[in-house]
């Protein structure tokens, strides 16, 4: 897919620093405020229902993120979508650990249910738990997926009327009709904690500056993998990985995401 | 001004390594905790309303940030906050955010109301914000100022009766009465999450060993923007960045702060 | 102590990838996250009562650290615990901070009171307050035990029938009968946040792999503390240092275990 503007996007969001509001985990709400940096938007998180309101219609875009969910943490999170549906703002939704336990399950679909989600970003095990495929997770982990990948994607992207973004070895990008399958990326990214939610954070600088979902999200992905790929050649572990991940997405040029990009469209239905 | 006391405090802080609680936000909790580690005293971090007031009495300050606030948090700040001021142990508040949201600005104020602020801490917006001059906060990022910083600051200072320290390109640090301007830094401080708080937490070290408020917190955004004028020197991105700059904090020689400083003095009224 | 199974138990991890599932603190629950995956297991943090105990069930172990307690997480440790002794599986307690609050220290004799602990891991200052020892702490730091450390320890084992892991210059790890002194660490480990709790994170790994819970706790902090050599060996301060320890650890091979371990039995009662 040669005409992913990856680049293009990189220097739309480096331009205008659009605002990404977070409502999110305790574990990666750190990184998620760095990376967001990183790729030129502005992060803000806040969790108190008072507000949240008030603070996303000031924003580019919003990111939901259940991975320590509450029951009120829901609640803001349906505050926060609600006046983002109302202004046109774009919502990321990552259903961490959806599938796993009854609350997470529940809660992703009443969200799904309530609000007007652009991105719906997971693993295999919880877009097809979403989907209502055979698949399991444990913990936070994709415990497997039954049948075609793309194919889960593509129903659970038509039910839900999102894009959906499922990551995996090969990350598949689809909103039901077109479909993109991204080959970059490397095994360290999954032996850092938190690279699922920075995605959604990247996602979400993206969206709020391209209004067509789809190449966004497969942009955001593509361009966080390959920040991945060229952090990966210079650690020496995990933690090396890390900074040189931030460093490498604040630095990336134009050119090396152009040069890098593995990506195939797969519209067949 | 060459008598700021930078190299004593620091100094003093390694030597009687004070207690600083912190009731804070979720997003640089670990930063805040780190960097007074650094800086040679010892962090601690609760939220229940059940102990903050016993753990303040051990403390040698309290550093208040209201960067992911909730009511429950308020209350918990003014419950530690009140048994601080009955013990004499300086507070600093940094008002993440104030004026962006009516839940934040009016938190602030409550907060400047019901307690005995030593240090307010924040960037032009909030402060401005606080001050009732025109200012703009956009997520927790200032928005600009309208006005001469230096009189916003002051003003806010004799208004809210606390040693105004605010953040910017040049830095800002007054009772108003006398006031320092601090024109070190490093761009990079901007790119990464938690800088602002971090200087929270080394003004809180700093007060808890010199009672000259104004000229503990300027010794203290003075060493933290040293430490990062030295560690962007090695940098590569905001991640390198932040690994030398913890690193050099704990490692700083009083010679290289003395060495480093630029900091006038600007006592006119 | 030769035959302590240090690599064996690395590799069993690294083989079956236990989940660990945390209920923790807000400042160290990323660490506690990259900590558990750098080790091989996998990790999973939650805090809603209405979903602790469906989470748990799937664990291999379950690690409750009050760092930042509130009254609701201890409501959630305990359902989470008591689901955890239904199935078998084993609990990590950190009772960070015990001594210091009467809320800390409450929260930790009910949680010893409700669950079947399998290890206590705390410094001197925590145990010794457990133990009813003459000790101190301020904050969340040791301040200090009166009495032979070894003893206070094993009292504290028998009184609370756990294998209490005592940290300090030399780790203790008993049951009350059989005890381990551990000479390995670094100094720098102290000049970090968030090692105590790591080290909670590690030994959770260990005893989800290992029934005889005193010989994973030991296994664990030995193998953690020689991480902490290894990576001050090439750190310039402690923030190098945190990026050295997460790759060392990641990256540890039998050998470099083998050879660096200095443990020595202690069973004289």
């Amino acid at each position: 897919m040669e005409n992913l503007p990856c680049a293009r996007l990189c220097q739309r969001v480096r331009e205008t620093g659009p605002l990404v509001h977070h409502i999110t985990n305790d574990v990666t709400i750190n990184d998620c405020a760095n990376i967001t940096l990183c790729i030129g938007a502005a992060p803000v998180m806040t969790k108190a229902v008072e507000e949240v309101a008030e603070m996303v219609s000031m924003a580019g875009a919003l990111v939901l993120n259940i991975g320590t969910l509450t029951r009120d943490q829901i609640t803001a999170m349906i505050c926060a979508g609600t006046r983002a549906n109302e202004c046109g703002i774009p919502i990321v939704l990552d259903p961490v650990g959806a599938g796993a336990t009854t609350l997470r399950t529940e809660s992703t679909l009443t969200l799904l249910d309530e609000l007007d989600i652009a991105v719906l970003k997971g693993n295999a095990g919880e877009i097809g738990c979403i989907a209502g495929a055979e698949a399991t997770v444990r913990g936070v982990d994709s415990g497997g997926l039954t049948g075609d990948p793309i194919s889960v994607a593509r129903d659970c992207a038509r039910t839900t009327k999102t894009v959906v973004a499922m990551s995996g070895a090969t990350d598949i990008v689809t909103d039901g009709h077109r479909t993109y399958c991204i080959e970059n990326g490397h095994p360290l990214m999954g032996r850092l904690s938190g690279t699922g939610c920075m995605v959604a954070s990247v996602t979400g600088a993206f969206v709020a500056v391209e209004p067509d979902y789809l190449v966004a999200a497969t942009a955001a992905l593509t361009t966080f993998c390959i920040a991945g790929e060229l952090a990966a050649a210079e650690a020496k572990g995990p933690y090396s990985f890390r900074t040189a991940l931030f460093d490498t997405l604040a630095n990336l040029r134009p050119e090396e995401v152009a040069g890098a990009m593995r990506v195939r469209a797969d519209h067949a239905v």
